[in-house]
């Protein structure tokens, strides 16, 4: 009697049938559109060089740490799933059987509903495997996937073309020479857009542990013979430009906070000085990453990429789980931010700059109705992002959009984006994207706030439009 | 096959078919009592003299700043909508037509739901017409609307009449002669109650630019012949005196955070010498404005005018729009607010205060649960003002009941106030505000948790009761 | 005409006729598995002694500040209600008249709705009499009450029976004796079990106005003659030992905030010896305080004391009542939190200690999705306690759920607890929680986000497996 759940044509529309009965018309309409994807973390080397997937693990498991945070929480050690660099003290069947034990942990998370979307949708696994998944079946599912995995039809540029994907950013250091760019650009048997996206925060956290080493690289590099700060900031212009001229469409900045500050040149320029000399202090390290925001900000303005903030976590929370396994494993923890004052400065110079671009997610979803719908109802330049890591999910998309369309509407937000190193949930994600705005639109419908004729519309526009205008493509 | 949204008997109640026919039947109750307006912006004027409206750009788009905003989030400049004082750069024809090629921006928003009510219920434009409203259909409701403003019957007393209010309140500087309302009160051919309310905020803020003047003058004025901190306070309180006179059933506050403090008598005129002397740091400034929210919380004890009070919103955000338009033109952003601590100096010393009543609002939604109704359900003094500004729309209404209820009930809130300037909207706000309270009775009813004799009760006494209790009409 | 509310087969299920089919059957898995109550403010003398409550109002009003607080809000002093220790001004059937006329301030809030259960349920009121409740009725009811008391099967023990009270746990001062649960311990009449639970906050907190008398006491008594700060260890290691003898599985901590600070051996020294000499500032004392949450944390790992941690009340908000009606007396209002920061510390050294469980209480929801889940979902140690006090309501629970569920599923969440003082509340409150949870789960089966075979797992693992797991029953 096993129902499938990822492949059920209602699946996560309301439940309200004369309200669900709306969704799935709308949902009709954007159901089968191509994928935009302006912020993600696959690398583009996976896609330029098209070699297969190496294994179920490696595939689903060890990279992703929306999953491994979860098996660890659930006491499985990191170590016993191939996270970080190796080397590991499992091999990659023993992970998945961790993985498959721990399986029951994950219902009711995104992770689980994408994780089950893959297995149907990506793998072709039926509902009664998917339904029985654990211990003790563990090894025939990894086998069947990995069977799948050898297949030519698993290759990444294959996928990308059944996933229907069109554009998929990536997300790049300002060094990176983007040759895996170029070679996609140049090579006509490929016909997706993979866009690079400039990332500098290792370049302008003070704190960050190799700041300084960045960059005297990045001023060595770049920036054209100039040393100092005017070096510096040379450098980054020049970069920018390099990643424009790659087909770059946005800036993408990982501070800790929103906050901005401007600084005179003379102000930046010691502050810059004492950072290169090791002396900065807290305040010191803020103000500057501040006003590198702010600078940020201009050369958004000058040079047109979309200015995009993930303010709010706190990266690298457990100190031992660092040291051994490295970043991005799972332990980066929200807190609580504050846009209006934090933004001013920012603001008041470049808010109302023609063409620019400035997309505000959050990890803190008590701004959306407080901070962010207010401010991306005034400003041109600022468009509420799409809900982000924690809140990309079922109900905390619906909760997103209660609270910033009263104030703002639909077309001040960013449209989705996946923000993902996995691969195969791209699509799983997507969908998931389409059927909560579809079910937040037919509930509009069916309380008589929006007509049906204007919600057919709107849902193209958030699916496809969007997108398209907020990231420039 | 249009269908009149804005005139849908169902409109912003529940999906759920049980749970809606448990809803009309209470919205039966109090569709059609009798508006109850004690906090507004609309002017008294425009009631005394009662002169036809100029324009629909004038009485619509221009000075409701919820609408201005979204339309300059679009790219719309404020000079082409006639936002602030003039000379204006374009006709009021052409700031229409500016409007209604944004009318998209407005789907879903709670300015877009109440304009289609307006334009449907005050105007009489057919569904169809407003179904079409936008670039190309400019004009031609323009001309229907101001066909319609040249009508006897769309003089702002006969709108009064029409619309069902019963009382109005204003809301007025601490020097207003108050004239307007005088000679409405003795007008014997207007039969509604348009009450004054005292707003001192430039006065109390010593940040306010005109700080130092006003208080001057307030002092000159009112003072009794005593200068100094002294004669400040006996001003402030010859006024409030005034206005009670005048039918004054509440002061307003519209302080940046809800920060109380008790000085001693030295203490807070040594501060207002220092302010005076232009010398207050922002330290001192915070000090001040906290401790005169506490003697304005003694002379509501005394003089029993209901203390209203509004923080949380970072007014003139953006100081070019400022510098150019003026105040109150769309940039005001909220921010987070924490009443436990700030209001406890009030609190202790009038939180039991015999008929002290003191309406707490909020933009930061988060307080709802975690402070306001807390406050509201111990301290007799205080009740929870109903959402506000950006939370004033059907899912936030929503939210907030949710919110408050489960800890203090339905007694210990505000009742509905529109607070707005837009004239026309509010028979459109009142009725919103009455089909939420309905829809979450209903489901209250549907889920066994309120019987529905109750339930009607309770609707009555929210949308008559309640107001006239917490509002000492 | 009168419908039985509380009795209704249907209550607290959601409205939507499929949905609320798939929780009925989810909640027929659970709704008569015994009650487990790992937190409570029951005491033991009650069931040790088994006398007769005494009256209606003694059982029900006075000592339920949840009760009297909303009452006390309606213009009714405390001192009306019987509330702290005597002597009262009133008899227990004026201060039952108080709350009869205050009745209808409770429509819609969750005390309304355990009290009406527990007239229908426990105390067998027929819903006519539930319905008319109120000044006319008071008398009466009084008397059905006070009737039912006298008899033999509402003594603690047979009610504890009757509810199906399998675990009670309640709250213990270090120093009690825990006479009262030996007793009930060795008595073989009694099959309950009634756990202890360690609280130390008045030894720990040093703006407690008894702190230093209370580790004076503390010290001398089970310092094993050791002084000064090493001996304050060891009484209270000492202590919690006794504790774990005597059945506890936790320690309770009602703290201010969140903070946890690591201070070495002499810093920690210094600093207790200045809180001795009463010469602690506030920083110093939210030093210790936050260094001793530290210290908790380490025994709870070494003795396997489950850590619950109750932040974010202001106690004793208005200084009056306090001062008249001592604490718990309805004015501890909540504030917002911030745990992210707080607790690194602590969890830097304890988060992943082996069989080491951190449960983390909230009266602030924006953390929900913010900061506990996320950590819930990292840290092997923590889980996001049960909506507690104010959220502990239909709605706020759903709010709860929705929050935490897409990020940490549910087996991180700490199974429900009552907390309550009420006794006979208990089964309502438990009823509460399990319906709340069925309907939660049955939408997400609806919305096919979850097998309907899973989901009935999972029902019953939340409210049997999940506090015998995480209080280590």
């Amino acid at each position: 009697m096993s129902q499938s759940i990822a492949a059920n044509p209602d699946r996560l529309l309301p439940v309200d049938p004369g309200t669900r009965a709306i969704a799935r018309e709308l949902l009709a309409e954007v159901e089968h559109l191509p994928l935009i994807s302006p912020h993600g973390h696959v690398p583009a080397e996976m896609l330029a060089e098209d070699t297969t997937f190496p294994d179920p693990t490696a595939l689903l498991v060890s990279p992703d740490h929306y999953v491994t945070r979860l098996i660890h929480a659930g006491g499985v050690g990191l170590d016993q799933l191939r996270v970080g660099p190796g080397p590991h003290s499992v091999d990659s069947r023993t992970a998945w059987r961790h993985f498959a034990a721990a399986w029951p942990l994950f219902d009711g998370t995104a992770s689980g509903y994408w994780i089950r979307s893959e297995f149907e949708h990506v793998f072709g696994l039926p509902a009664e495997t998917v339904d029985s998944f654990g211990a003790e079946t563990a090894d025939a599912v990894y086998d069947a996937i990995a069977a799948k995995l050898a297949e030519p039809s698993f290759r990444p540029r294959q996928l990308f073309e059944d996933f229907g994907l069109e554009v998929l950013a990536t997300t790049d250091d300002p060094l990176d020479s983007l040759e895996a760019h170029r070679l996609l650009a140049k090579d006509e048997s490929f016909t997706g857009r993979v866009l690079p996206t400039f990332r500098p925060d290792p370049y302008i956290n003070v704190a960050h542990p190799e700041w300084a080493a960045r960059v005297d690289r990045l001023t060595a590099e770049a920036g054209d013979g100039v040393g100092g700060y005017a070096g510096y900031l040379r450098a980054l212009e020049n970069r920018r430009r390099y990643f424009v001229e790659n087909g770059a469409v946005s800036a993408d900045h990982g501070v800790r906070t929103p906050l901005t500050l401007k600084l005179s040149g003379p102000e930046a320029e010691a502050l810059f000085a004492k950072a290169c000399r090791g002396q900065a202090t807290a305040a010191d390290r803020d103000a500057f990453e501040g006003h590198m925001m702010y600078e940020m900000a201009r050369m958004s303005v000058e040079d047109g990429l979309v200015m995009t903030v993930h303010p709010g976590s706190f990266r690298n929370h457990h100190t031992a789980t660092f040291t051994q396994f490295g970043a991005d494993t799972g332990h980066d923890i929200p807190f609580a931010v504050h846009y209006t004052e934090g933004l001013r400065p920012l603001l008041q110079d470049f808010g109302t700059a023609k063409d620019f671009h400035l997309v505000l997610f959050t990890l803190d979803e008590t701004v959306f109705s407080r901070e962010l719908a207010p401010l991306a109802g005034f400003y041109p330049s600022v468009y509420v992002g799409a809900p982000w890591w924690f809140l990309d999910a079922p109900d905390s998309i619906l909760r997103f959009r209660s609270a910033v369309t009263e104030t703002t509407g639909f077309t001040r937000t960013s449209g989705f984006i996946d923000d993902t190193r996995a691969f195969c949930s791209i699509p799983a994600r997507h969908n998931m994207s389409r059927r909560m705005d579809a079910g937040f639109l037919a509930r509009l419908v069916a309380e008589h706030r929006l007509t049906e004729a204007r919600a057919h519309e709107i849902i193209v526009d958030l699916v496809d439009g969007s997108p398209r205008r907020v990231f420039k493509l």
